[in-house]
């Protein structure tokens, strides 16, 4: 059986995760917190299991419940855009990845462009070639991680049918600006390009900068899908539960290949998160997020501070990038294995985001940990000093 | 934005269940239980639900522990060929359809056919044509509905990528005999050709008879992907977990797209699925589901003896095949409407199972209902004779 994807392997994540069990190293690699989703989600959820109902088919576009819950909060956190039509607008999938590629597979053809910034998540590029569709790849300027229009403009052609974006940035953390939106406004102005825009941080957003997304800018909101996730919310990475909100005619599509793909997701994890939503009118959890992981981000720095680790900005998200130059001339593969097998701490290499391997001489380590995770992990850092 | 899938409309399951909800008719459309997974497996659902961990990504494979107890039940009931290897020859899915889908994405081809036997799950066709695959149907003959190989061999070419087939059969309920698994084995024998064995309904093979599955024949073990689902196994269709057991060299291709298709399936549900497998060494609820469905087949069919519906043999699944020649002559998707709004009864029109239309005056009805669904389904049935 020849591979559609011959050059994909184990992904960078799971290499990691394991390579952390295999040495013992402190998992800062994959990202996902080391702490539970709350009491309340976690009991609403046994709450659902053990009913006798709620445990066959969902609806295929999503619960009725959870659609209207998120539409009332994305109404609320959105202001400027109208809150969306749950009916006809919001999609529940199994987690964004789901979304992600049914987005794909619903607008790229064979011999299609999408517009994709390196950095990028792994699955872009792959997703993007199992429809036959070309990622022309434009790199972020380091260390602003921030794209450069021009570079974009001189990617985008005709036959450009998608540019995908994703603020904040995953692994940079970098935060779209409103000049970026409009940037990307100007952009597909006039053509027939949509943009997909991987939004799965957005309460994510750190030191009191406003979070915008997609959906708030007139220029982008009748072309984008916009992806969340439940996953990075609440704690919950596990769940596999994300969204997607866009106009109606593009939600159709993407419906008639989600219906295909997974069909529905979760019924009791559905149910759960809607009474989670319900319950919290105010939006507090979501609100709470920046705070929260705003400490956790002030902490792991401040324990490095000082240490020759060069700490790159983290406007959002639950990364941070360093560059390791004090420590090692080694290209970043090779000193992320060094890190897991001799200092006990698994990061990512950075250039596991480019697809030619391009090495920025970076690492990512994810801080949505407790606090002493955080705290042995520095441990380990400063010993080697 | 022009449609991949311009001739996907909502799918025939959502809108007898629509109409169910809209009518007020019972629903034995849309394939699930009304009733509720084992108590044992809520409970575990619950407790994994309460614990503080097991919340974040699974293995992108799937929980070994999951893995591993999948490998030694498909080992104690599939006699005659080796256990599976969890580690390379198991991967778990968001539901069955997903594991549809990532195989079809891993293997087909643009300009790629693929067998399918007609009637078919409505997911095949479009699924197939979204990879730009050809489906070619085969059409089976009524009222046995196993497959003419003939007829199969005159449709199998040099371009057939992968052959479909699913026993026991959704809507029909055939069971693939013996001579019908040789008859596949002799078809790709000294061919690239591969086969996608949708066994959802694997213990659900009424009369005492044997099942069978590609897995134990030696001349198709080397080249099938092999689905079940739990949904149907545990009375959870809404939990949307399923799985796909293939030899390494086409678990590595699975593997290859699921990781970007959906990545992972949920943590707590994997983890009650192991406990409840784990828990049952001897495989009672397996081999217990063959003798429940058959006394709901019985006594469904004895309420409608006599009353001039024509009741096709039903040696699996939880579906009865019905003519209804003695109430009307209209086509079955007008008749559908018509139980529906008429005599109080949802059902599947079984020409929504061909891609052409094609209409052999049958309808489909769920019996995986309690006996008092059965009974007031039979009562609405027999009240206007
Ligand atoms: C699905 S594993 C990857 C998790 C993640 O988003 C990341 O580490 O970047
Ligand atoms: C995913 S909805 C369809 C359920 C089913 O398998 C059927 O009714 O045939």
């Amino acid at each position: 059986l020849a591979s559609k994807l011959p050059d994909v392997g184990t992904s960078i994540f799971t290499r990691m995760t394991l390579l952390a069990q295999e040495t013992g190293a402190l998992n800062l690699a994959q990202g996902f917190p080391d702490y539970a989703p709350p009491l309340a989600l976690r009991e609403a959820l046994a709450r659902h299991a053990l009913s006798p109902d709620g445990h066959q088919y969902a609806a295929m576009p999503g619960l009725p419940r959870l659609r209207a819950a998120i539409a009332a909060q994305v109404g609320r956190l959105r202001p400027g855009a109208p809150a969306p039509d749950p009916d006809a607008e919001i999609t529940i999938t199994a987690g964004a990845t789901e979304a992600l590629y049914a987005v794909l597979a619903a607008v790229v053809r064979p011999g299609d462009e999408v517009l994709v910034f390196e950095p990028a998540y792994d699955l872009y590029g792959p997703a993007i070639r199992l429809q036959g569709g070309v990622p022309r790849y434009v790199r972020l300027p380091t260390p602003s991680f921030r794209p450069d229009w021009a570079a974009v403009r001189a990617a985008f052609s005709a036959r450009t049918r998608l540019v995908l974006v994703n603020s904040p940035h995953n692994p940079s953390g970098a935060v779209f600006s409103d000049a970026d939106w409009d940037a990307l406004a100007d952009l597909v102005d006039g053509t027939d390009a949509l943009v997909l825009s991987d939004e799965v941080y957005e309460h994510l957003v750190l030191d009191g900068a406003p979070a915008r997304s997609a959906r708030q800018h007139p220029g982008l909101r009748g072309r984008s899908f916009v992806l969340s996730s439940f996953g990075k919310t609440y704690h919950a990475t596990g769940w596999k539960v994300g969204y997607c909100v866009a106009p109606p005619a593009l939600t159709r599509e993407l419906r008639r290949v989600h219906q295909f793909v997974t069909f529905s997701v979760s019924t009791p994890t559905q149910l759960a998160l809607a009474d989670a939503l319900e319950a919290d009118a105010t939006d507090a959890h979501a609100r709470g997020l920046a705070g929260f992981y705003q400490t956790k981000r002030d902490l792991f720095r401040g324990l490095l501070a000082g240490t020759g680790w060069d700490l790159l900005a983290v406007p959002g998200g639950y990364f941070q990038l360093a560059g390791y130059a004090a420590f090692s001339e080694a290209p970043d593969v090779e000193f992320a294995e060094e890190l897991a097998r001799r200092w006990g701490v698994a990061v990512v290499p950075v250039s596991a985001f480019y697809h030619d391997g391009y090495d920025p001489g970076l690492v990512r380590f994810c801080f949505a940990k407790e606090a002493p995770t955080l705290e042995a992990a520095a441990a380990r850092l400063r010993q080697r000093l």
